[in-house]
């Protein structure tokens, strides 16, 4: 008799991404007449400031988006506890939000599915779609690890900031994340964001330095840019950004281009 | 007898932005070692929402440019007050800031003093840098009027915000940002800066509406991402903004796709 | 043969207390000279806000106390996880903050006991003293219930608000909270703090509604003020406190002076 | 003919305070269900910091009152830019505000007309009084200058920070407060309010050296706290406060228990 063993299936590791968007915000911000502009950029700012705030408390990662979008990547967190940041934001903010959460095999995939979730319970400017939260039923997945991959722009001082005007200086580095993200996204389903100063912060699955590589060599052919990157991988982002930051600091001081971090930096 | 008619010079107007700067921030991000991604970027956004606050009291546009580096328009505000600013920021943050201030006929000049004025008094990362004010002397030249082009995405809830992954919408409207940014930059001096949601917001000089209608043919062009724009004029950002709303509610309840305003909107 | 029965001591309930203290405060406010007045109050509130924020999400609740002396009832929270707020205020404030954690049957113990802990790590002003956690290794008491009684003043509207000058009506109420604070305090090792309008909230021990009888009793005796009571029980001060709460609208909507909650209210 | 000299009236000078109410807050806390405690606390302690930041901006001093009323000495400012505060209210937070300002010789009747006209205006709960600004007509009257008393405990630290548990080292602060508060209004028509710490400041008319010793005497015969205290005078609450402050560090640096003033001190 022939047996046949049962192999099981290998369990696939996912990230779990969120996408927060203000409840008809647009409309919002004109009724019952445009609303002063910098009262917005404060308002959006603040609210953005809470949720990496709630985001940093679960060890995911932030990032604003387009502020009436925002972002996280939150593989440790059960999706329930958005309720926490919607409740939160009803209690302090004269808008209410709503989330979908995803859970792929890539963080583009993954926030696809949290995207998909939010538009399949009304349009962003539905004005009766109120605090949707839009999480799927697969606590089966287990989620991580995570690859970050922290890039910041070699000697960015000496080369921009205290050369250039600050109005080109700033586009050069927003051509250059916007090159690094659209790459990315099409050659390995990852998000990447401009994160403050000469800092992007890539989630990524599982890719090798060859690959950031790559992608460091696409910018700077494209833009003229040169970038550097520290590579982290962990179980939730924070733990993987940490890395990323470690290993970016080696870079910093020994002139690699590409560092990968070997361990994980102590817990803070 | 012969009359020399006196002609009285042109006065010349201006617009004067300001460059805020954190000091030293790089190296304090890592010291003693790499701080909390989720903290920085609560940090960064909250320090902008405050900023946001003190510009709009003072009628002024803020704009969050690198975060670590923030710009604003307040052609109405003496730039001494800065210094409350300042001293605002040193009493409520673990970092303190640098103002740099410039008056000129087009917001990218003006920008481009304020940074001037900035590097003239020391590297960004210069660790005994702090709390510097640097402001011209050209009391005497009067600021004003400012021109402001509000833009957004025609129809961007069907056409984008709901149709799309919110991966790509994101990284469409940052294209259409960044297009329109380096051709305004490039052909009217002028600064754009992304504003949340689907909105981009120019501070230009005295453009009339066919270099608008340029600017919107050629990011049409290049990204295929259509735009429309509502102009107002002002003495200052806040009231040539707040006409360039106006105006752009008459471009979604139109269907134009320029309109500009014609007089001031009733204060607020 | 007589065995005697060995009764397991009965399992003591406890309540666990945090006091947050800024190191190092006084001096820093004058230092190098006496720090603008609004500024101050500005850092202090917003720290407050923050911590009320970090307690809520572990269902605790937070008491402004002197402001450089916040308390939290926290007794669902594993002491470490102060490491976190403390680590969030370094890194968004100009100052930090030691922590002392207390486990005892009353709060006022409780209190006590966090208090000791601080004292034992050096004086407030110890220049030196920075960033202390200071807690207990009684893991093995468990925590809970606790009771939380929820005053305001009967018809304040009517009898305060409206009718007498701010001055006195803040005053009025001042001396209410003062004369049941230390009532409570002396009778029953309880904690009361004023929260806002005319809310009063006690951490107690598991005290009867005929305690409660006799607190409003003594206030209006004292003060000639009238306060009515929702009482609520609970594992956490948030749990006792919505039910509590819940209570105080039964008072209102019916008029009785104490009401008991019967059962938890819904999570939210 | 018997002529009557026209004698002119001697400008009275006057305080300018603001009392600011939340609209309709108390019925808000509790619709639908009562909300989450610590949020509540967060956004008044929140809203209070923006309040101070305004005032503050305005050369004023801020008081959180019962946090759902705000107190301002706002003796420079036009009553019209409230509208400005009301504004950013409305477009930050869930709630919206109504604003009365007195304008008399001491800061009890200043503040009492406030609190007058916000009443004639409607009640604080009357649901449909949103957003009122009630100021008067007296612009003739010219203001200032304040003087205000700054308080703080003699060897706060060595006789109750360190030594006392915190709850009675609050409770003997709360009632110095108390005493010191209920004394200087009914004697003096002055306003005093706790402020964090130990610190207590009172804004009064023109007082005194001896004045301050008997309610420091008071204090002590009620109590048995001892206070000291900084005097300070000017045209606005925070140039008198100011000075105030330098003078309580003299009584800190020479034992000295009331110091008033000689001098402005320089403007930050």
């Amino acid at each position: 008799m022939i047996t046949i063993p049962i192999v099981p299936a290998r369990v696939t590791t996912a990230l779990q991404v969120a996408l927060v968007q203000i409840d008809d915000y647009g409309p919002w911000t004109v009724t019952p007449e445009p609303r002063r502009e910098t009262d917005l950029q404060a308002l959006q700012a603040s609210l953005f400031a809470d949720f990496a705030t709630f985001v940093g408390r679960h060890d995911g990662y932030a990032f604003y988006g387009r502020f009436d979008n925002m972002v996280a990547v939150v593989n440790d967190l059960d999706p329930a506890v958005f309720a926490r940041f919607q409740r939160q934001v009803r209690n302090r903010y004269p808008v209410t939000v709503s989330v979908g959460v995803g859970l792929a095999e890539t963080p583009v995939e993954a926030l696809g599915e949290a995207s998909d979730r939010l538009q399949a319970a009304g349009s962003a400017q539905d004005g009766t779609r109120r605090e949707i939260l839009a999480a799927g039923t697969e606590a089966s997945i287990e989620t991580g690890p995570v690859t970050v991959g922290h890039f910041d722009v070699v000697d960015v001082t000496g080369s921009l900031t205290d050369r250039e005007n600050a109005v080109d200086a700033t586009l050069a580095i927003r051509r250059a994340t916007l090159e690094l993200a659209t790459y990315l996204r099409a050659e390995h389903d990852s998000l990447a964001h401009f994160v403050g100063g000469d800092n992007i912060i890539a989630i990524c699955p599982d890719l090798t330095p060859a690959a950031f590589d790559d992608a460091i060599e696409h910018v700077r052919a494209e833009t003229g840019i040169e970038l550097q990157v520290g590579i982290g991988r962990g179980p939730t982002a924070h733990d993987a950004g940490a890395a990323a930051k470690e290993a970016l600091e080696q870079c910093r001081a020994t002139g690699a281009r590409i560092r990968e971090s070997e361990q994980l930096p102590a817990d803070d």
